[in-house]
């Protein structure tokens, strides 16, 4: 029995259970030459699925409808005929919502489940991480001494960029949703101060405060009123690094800010969005250094691991309610 | 009799004549060893002193209230006890709005009245001259065949804008407020189409039948709505150069905006705002580079000249109504 999850319906607004189908087929597969079988393990839930799944023109193609959605993937190699690949042995790679698939094995990646979990292959020795480490060194570009802030920094990739920060010298202020996400950054994750922004009365100034000398960088996550508020305490030659939205990606009109212009023309400021994939040349000396930091120590993660094919859906809307703390995965 | 003009109020919303006042002194002014006199010849108005007129944080320490403004100025010397400076030479310099005054010579520069008009070291080979080339080339970074479009298109940085860009062969499209800036644009600037903001339509639609490969660099003198409907026309990597907001600089309330951050991740693009000064290490060779343009017949501009000391302040007001062509300056 093989299950699949196809887009039943572009999503409007928040995503619903009735967006999705799912699809049972009593069928056996067998890989042909060249080919390899893979059992799915971990299925990773992203914000940026959410693009994907309306046909606005963005930087990939939407999904298609009535077709499986596709994301990262760790998947063990059950069957091959593939000499590059053998039986027993783990990849990770853009891989269909199926709990069995056939692969040529092109764009699969080979991981190793001794040297770190499998799910950190999704996160933060994945494209989390890489997305941490290339937006905040090719954009940011920090110098020790500096003050970076972060949005959505209990998650996934916030919650990385702030580490990073910090073993680079910089001060760290991390901005969450709760007050044990925000715990959790100072006492997990080593940030200097964080700032809840479901209960602060000024957040405006509770950043100025956390951050007497102004902020030099800001990786943003989150896009809307929290962006704004963070655009007031900018230095001269600030950075902004544009990784994501998710507060507006849900919103059926467009969503309206503070016009961002004239705070860049003042303070000679540079915003900059960007996909991990821009940068796809550096991926192998990014993915060295923070191997390397995890296995100093100096790197810790968390994830939120749903159980089972069927909860797919579920996991990936609950991140739009902030139900993660660092990066959500799927085992199957 | 010298005439001096002081910040008397800082404005709120758009400036008015009780903001200035003019004060007149009977006296004579003679150099000290190592001074100068100098008698002012043409006076630059530009919407970025509106900017200096507020006290709010910005690049550049606002003016003081009840002490003269200054701004880029041309003027003769008519007395010297500097050796580096003869009587009947011109200089430009940031300077007082005085009918006369004393300098020490400290950052003037030297100008010839044979080489080009005097007027044109305010703008065309002067501060507008070097915004138009440095932000387009050090932020913009065009490539032969990509589109351009600037806005405020006619008028003093952006008809030099929309030139070079010529000149380095890039399609360029501009928009300006008046059917005959927009005229303009195509017979003396050589702008390949323009749209006018006030008559169209469809802006949004309008952009992308004018290009219809999409925008590469958007130089962006206004802000608000004009440049909202150019974000719906960029294509990936496209890069925003943020060189003024006019469209906003009198707001009393906070402007709002679309949001421009998912415009921004979507199409891994860059917004950035600058003052020229960041780029004065540049200046030398930008200098060189506009002169010989301008010497080749490559670069034309459009001036404003209105006459008389006592209209500096109705000249500045009407930048904001559009009532220039290009640079405004004032002959004394």
């Amino acid at each position: 029995m093989i299950q699949t999850i196809l887009l039943k319906n572009r999503p409007k607004g928040s995503p619903t259970h009735s967006d999705f189908e799912f699809v049972k087929e009593d069928t056996t597969l067998t890989p042909k030459e060249g080919e390899i079988l893979l059992d799915t393990v971990y299925v990773s839930v992203d914000p940026y699925l959410r693009g994907r799944m309306s046909d606005a023109k963005s930087y990939a193609a939407p999904f298609e409808l009535n077709k499986p959605i596709y994301s990262g993937v760790v998947a063990k190699v059950t069957a091959s005929k593939n000499d590059n690949f053998k039986e027993g042995e783990f990849v990770m790679g853009m891989l269909d919502w199926k709990t069995q698939q056939i692969s040529s094995g092109k764009g699969l990646m080979k991981v190793d489940g001794e040297k770190a979990p499998l799910s950190a292959y999704l996160g933060v020795l994945g494209m989390t991480g890489l997305t941490a480490y290339l937006g905040l060194t090719q954009i940011g570009k920090p110098k020790a001494g500096e003050t970076l802030i972060v949005s959505g920094a209990a998650g996934a990739v916030g919650s990385v960029v702030g580490q990073i920060a910090k073993n680079l010298g910089l001060k760290v202020i991390g901005i969450a949703g709760t007050d044990e996400k925000v715990e959790l950054l100072k006492s997990k994750f080593g940030f200097d101060s964080g700032i809840n922004y479901n209960t602060t009365e000024d957040i405006k100034a509770d950043i100025a405060k956390a951050a007497p000398n102004g902020i030099d960088i800001y990786f943003d996550n989150v896009g809307g009123s929290i962006s704004d508020a963070v655009l007031f305490n900018i230095n001269q030659f600030a950075r902004i690094i544009n990784c994501g939205a998710i507060s507006v990606y849900n919103n059926t009109e467009l969503p309206k800010s503070i016009s961002v212009q004239p705070f860049l023309v003042k303070n000679s400021a540079l915003m900059q969005g960007f996909i991990v994939s821009d940068f796809e040349e550096k991926f192998p000396e990014a993915m060295q250094q923070l191997a390397e930091w995890l296995a100093a120590g100096k790197l810790a993660y968390s994830e939120t691991v749903v159980e089972g094919f069927e909860n797919i859906p579920q996991a990936f809307m609950d991140l739009f309610e902030g139900k993660n703390t660092g990066k959500m995965v799927v085992k199957i």
